[in-house]
């Protein structure tokens, strides 16, 4: 990606930097891991493996400035070397009713991961006087009365509904960071992060992407929940790493959005795997949204494009071409 | 008061119960801790007394079945005791920007006493296969947008802005209490306490009946913030405690609004505080609300009258009269 000027100059001011990146092995986690290092930091990537895979940072065991370590973040964290940035990542993400990795399966390790473990990782950025960064979501808009979803708006979330061990665990997660940069002037960044996919997402995540392609690749019909014209849109990866940087490097407090607002119709976002796969089994349509999933949900990231010079880059079509290749790669191999 | 035949009825059902109760120093807890043992019950009142004061407890020391644990809800609970019940209602409560006391000011322990209080507190629960009650609020409602609030209501909460220390930890606080409920079968309960008042609230409490109250009996023109167009709906702390305790003796685990639907302005309160207390200074108005600080409370107590057949009985002016007499005679005693 062309990086703009104003992105440069302040990565110059940035020097290299020792950052705890908990969530390190999961899907996000890990590729924010590879930036990180590429750029020159230190990482100490911390799991537990519950979500999150050694496959995903396999490539990086022995790599000079990378450390794994394996630990649950809603334990107390012992961190005696000095630390520049830490980045808390470390939650299950999916809400698949069924996959084993959903938050809906692991309800109490969700809420735990979102106020223990961002208690932990809060305490280990005052301690050292890092930069905190939380990996929020587009999930603490719930199932959003406003649309497309600005930084402002205030969400529309179940307290006590099912989908509450994510949704309510994050928005805690977010007024803790408040609380610490308020309180203790820790210097924070709440990047709300929305629908994110790419190479290294789990098949059986249970989420719409590794669905679609994994039932495209065995020449199945995609299954479509409800009538498919629920919207959602989709950013690649990189981008989002690309702008998980940019919010490193740049001292604002308030939530940033991050996704792709170009956006689709489950029914069409199909139809383009089912293209891009060659697969002419079609799809089919079911019942079984999950309560609380939200009818449409779309970014508005006019405040990182202002404030961070951050847009998203990768058209779908190419996205989801490297995500079909490393799936086949993964199926291949396990065959 | 009368107690309807239904209610004698399940409390008929109901044998003497161990009861592990947080925050039992505090304005409510102190009040319940009256009322369960008046009926029998045995009682541990947990406290660490920021908010809380020794003083709502100290004419039942020495009273049998009656303990005081000094303790701090975010810490664990160590009780090997078994319990059947466990009453969470440890929190700062009060939304005043300059009470020491208040959540503003203790943002911090506020969140802390939501999400690893209320774990604690379902540990021992869960544990002991005991009851749970949560303390949660009519603040998970925030500034709503749907009037009067029924409990269906999702709310309207700034997760980011300053409120949302005591706001987003009751609403973590009741996603954990349903995923215990869910995930191990705990026999939870969630009561919205709506605005409540009577004695024992601290004088320096900065809500708005001790402000009155202190304010009227110094003979002072009592301040009204904004325009005192704002509607509240009070709740006497004895129809209150009748409620939680209907709760605590039907099974239920949906949240139920505890309140007084009665709705007057600010600006009527205090005329109705100037009478009562023969103050002749009226009211002056000053700018300074909270951000967050909701237009329109009122709760919609449907449920509760339903299920519980509960509603609450004490008028305004008599509720009104009792907390009068109460900080006449607090204030004379400290002269």
């Amino acid at each position: 990606m062309v990086e703009s000027l104003r992105a440069r100059q302040r990565r110059r001011t940035s020097p290299t930097m020792r950052i705890l990146l908990t969530g390190g092995a999961g899907f996000i986690g890990s590729h924010l891991c590879d930036r990180l290092l590429a750029d020159g930091h230190s990482v100490i990537a911390m799991d537990n493996l519950i979500t999150g895979s050694s496959e995903n940072i396999a490539h990086l065991t022995g790599q000079e400035g990378f450390r794994f370590v394996f630990h649950n973040v809603a334990d107390y964290i012992n961190m005696p070397e000095p630390m520049d940035a830490v980045l808390h990542f470390a939650s299950p993400a999916s809400p698949s009713q069924t996959a084993p990795t959903g938050y809906l399966q692991l309800p109490i390790q969700t809420l735990k991961a979102g106020a223990l473990g961002t208690l932990n990782a809060l305490g280990v950025a005052k301690k050292h006087t890092a930069i905190f960064m939380l990996a929020s979501t587009s999930e603490v808009y719930g199932d959003p009365l406003e649309h497309p979803q600005r930084e402002t708006y205030w969400g529309n979330v179940d307290p006590v509904g099912p989908r509450s061990v994510y949704d309510e665990a994050k928005r805690f997660a977010e007024a803790l960071t408040m609380a610490y940069h308020r309180t203790h002037g820790v210097d924070t960044r709440i990047a709300r992060i929305f629908n994110t996919y790419g190479p290294r997402m789990a098949l059986d995540d249970g989420r719409v992407v590794p669905n679609f392609i994994g039932q495209a690749l065995r020449n199945a019909a995609l299954t479509v929940y409800g009538d498919g014209a629920q919207t959602r849109s989709f950013c690649y990866v990189d981008d989002l790493v690309e702008g998980l940087m940019q919010m490193l490097h740049y001292r604002e407090s308030a939530p940033v959005n991050l996704g792709n607002p170009h956006e689709v119709t489950i029914l069409e976002f199909a139809q383009i795997i089912n293209r891009l796969t060659g697969n002419t089994a079609g799809a089919v349509f079911e019942d079984g949204r999950t309560p609380g999933d939200p009818q449409q949900r779309q970014p508005d990231v006019s405040r990182a494009e202002e404030r961070l010079a951050w847009k998203p880059q990768v058209r779908l079509e190419l996205g989801l071409q490297r995500t079909i290749t490393f799936f086949k790669e993964k199926l291949a191999a396990s065959a």
